[in-house]
């Protein structure tokens, strides 16, 4: 293998044999490839795209750049869950404990927060005393013990990945299908359960803006997941709006801990009991989507859900009376309205730029490495379709101190849209992909 | 400007301001743009090409990263040519001095064989004593005093040149047209003459295998001349087999040399011609083609040329007696003829393959750096229409031993189409586009 007839290949939209690609990426590793070999090859990528089995190599070839965890050691059927990122969702601190508590065993890997997104491991680590680094053999008994862990990645599963992104990110080269789809099934798999389940995103607030490019993006990652062993399936959902009432993490994990007692808005238990329902029938805990849900709602009506999330809270060192005293969270020193400038309906709330406010409230990160303030975050009092009088509050901003408020209201008088009409709000869980 | 920006304009086909490329390279030449950042570009560029703008300020920008040079000392219209390059391409050692002798200033500064095409400086280096390094001040002095000179580039002049095309040569990206154009234009701007003719070589045996393609290229070369102020025109050229009736360093010197006596092949006459017209009419010293070929014929005919092209080499340290007695060039030790395996008519021959098999006899290079054998060449006694019986010789052949001979034999035969057909011989002159 030649890097110039690689990439001459794919400018020429030739089929790349699987071994190939393989060969490719594992040179880039070994440094054998250069990144300027590399950039010019995944620009060609960009405008020639992949086909399912150049994908499939791919993404093996990055499984295989570093270690993988092996879950073999867990007794009962692995299923994993991930999110291609959106605004307000804490639907992992839901349905990561709900499925355990219906049998399914949970080990996921989760991000951080970047950008207009959140991410579940800040959102955790609001909880007082609790511990994302788990070793392998620690998380593995977690699993067995109380049904399911959350916890962070190390750098050794995948680290082909991390390359390549930077690469794309500075090449502009991130806006592929095909390499959108390796790169988050790439560290699925390397994650080690057997199934996954995808929560693919559309919207405002969505990575993908179009339901056409989440619907590609889905079908590309469910194929990869087959292609490499594993059951897999996609919920596409709406992200045209923040995803609950709350944005931040303090403020979510409490609205997760309301939703597992029944307590939980109508959209967060929706996505969750879709996303939960996917899970249970992949890892062949129930038979149909149908069978699953009534497992699923069965578990929140009991408690079940709540006390296997305590119970994780506790496993990973944290305090689990949070469960029944969501007070003893970190509360901000400051909290502020923001009023509407006019009666009427909300029409729209712009997700992405609500990202943005949480993070000029210190509950995001610009860069990679910025410090998050567990306390700050929004809480939605008027969603898409509510009705509003002027001075009425908007939202509730929570924030260390009154600057921060101050940006931050004026970022969400940006993301709402108030309209003489009522209108309803988007529909949420659009389709599933399996 | 970010690179990242860049970038992505490029790849989503949007308009870049000049002032934009201009320091998109020049932070590439100072090594703030990195080579994965300039590749993607590049790649961006191979799918979404340049406009005529963007190809102008990226010349512009190559041109800055080097010295240019001042022939403003030269008393006289100036007028560069250059050929993209072919197989028995003489032509400048018979239209520099020609032009010249004719009432044209020319400095020019040539390159050398690579590949199957061979390179002016080594074909003149087979004149014994001749050097080719020149600095500016004698290369003006020396146009001054007999009218032209044929010199290397410096390696100051046009350095990001240099380094694009090593990264254009790794990456699958050298196959642009802007890409090509602003390269090779780049160096003519930088080498200071106020006119440009461009001699567009299109065929088996030239880089472009087409006319639509070499079209667009001459297209884009004259575009970018005239961008930069430069009188410019190209003449399109047939490049289906050699040009002439050599291909080698010392057998074509010769070849030149009888041209200009008035006793070369037509061929090499009529381009000499078409090209050296377009010469003389950009410098202002004849009115319109038929008048600059008027004067032509007449310095051919006067033996004024021969005379201009001995004095530039006794001028250039060579042996000036060359040009009344070719047989002072180097002699081979080995002339063997290859036989035609059939009676019939040539009815083509391989420009490439020929190239390939006078790299196989030491007349050329594989790779930079290699040795040449100035003595060693190919005379082709059959050319595309010819007739020929069945052991009558093809080609003779001439290296320093027979491995060679038998080697490049092999290819020769490859490379002769022969039929039962009488064929006419291609055009060769296929258009002027100014």
């Amino acid at each position: 293998m030649r890097a110039y007839d690689v990439i001459r290949a794919k400018r020429d939209g030739e089929a790349l044999a699987p071994e190939t690609v393989r060969e490719f990426v594992g040179a880039f590793v070994r440094g054998d490839v250069s990144d300027a070999e590399m950039a010019a090859f995944l620009m060609a990528v960009y405008f020639k795209g992949l086909s399912a089995a150049e994908t499939a190599a791919l993404t093996r070839a990055m499984v295989e750049s570093g270690e993988t965890l092996d879950l073999s050691g867990i007794a009962g059927p692995t299923v994993d869950k991930h999110s291609t990122g959106g605004v307000g969702d804490k639907t992992s601190l839901v349905v990561v404990p709900l499925a355990a508590s219906a049998g399914a065993r949970v080990a996921k890997l989760s991000g951080r927060a970047l950008g207009h997104t959140g991410g579940t491991l800040d959102k955790l680590e609001a909880i007082p005393g609790l511990r994302v680094e788990l070793e392998p053999r620690a998380l593995v008994a977690q699993v067995n013990r109380v049904g399911c862990a959350i916890a962070g990645q190390s750098a050794k599963l995948v680290p082909a990945d991390k390359r390549l992104y930077a690469l794309r990110d500075r090449t502009a080269t991130v806006d592929s299908v095909a390499l959108i789809a390796s790169s988050v099934m790439s560290k699925k798999i390397a994650s080690g359960s057997r199934a996954i389940v995808l929560d693919v995103k559309t919207g405002s607030g969505a990575f993908m803006k179009t339901a056409a490019e989440s619907r590609a993006l889905a079908a590309a990652m469910v194929e990869i997941g087959r292609a490499a062993g594993r059951r897999t399936a996609a919920v596409l959902s709406s992200m045209e709006q923040p995803l609950g009432r709350t944005v931040g993490n303090a403020v979510e994990v409490e609205e997760a801990i309301r939703t597992l007692r029944g307590e939980g808005p109508d959209d967060l238990k929706e996505l969750s009991l879709a996303l939960g329902a996917q899970m249970l029938v992949l890892a062949g805990v129930a038979a149909d989507a149908a069978g699953a849900r009534a497992r699923l709602e069965s578990a929140l009506a009991s408690g079940d859900g709540a006390r296997t999330l305590a119970a994780m809270v506790e496993a990973q060192g944290g305090d689990p009376e949070v469960v029944e005293h969501p007070e003893r969270l970190p509360r901000a020193k400051v909290e502020r309205p923001v009023a509407s400038p006019a009666d009427g309906f909300v029409t729209g709330i712009d997700a992405e730029a609500i990202g943005y406010a949480a993070i000029a409230l210190g509950a995001g990160r610009s860069k990679a490495g910025d410090r998050i303030d567990p306390a700050a975050g929004i809480i939605l009092e008027r969603k898409t379709g509510h009705a509003v009088r002027r001075g009425e509050a908007l939202v509730r901003l929570r924030a260390a101190d009154e600057a921060r408020t101050a940006e931050a209201g004026r970022r969400i008088l940006d993301a709402y849209r108030i309209g003489p009409e009522a209108q309803g709000a988007p529909s949420l869980v659009l389709d599933v992909i399996a």
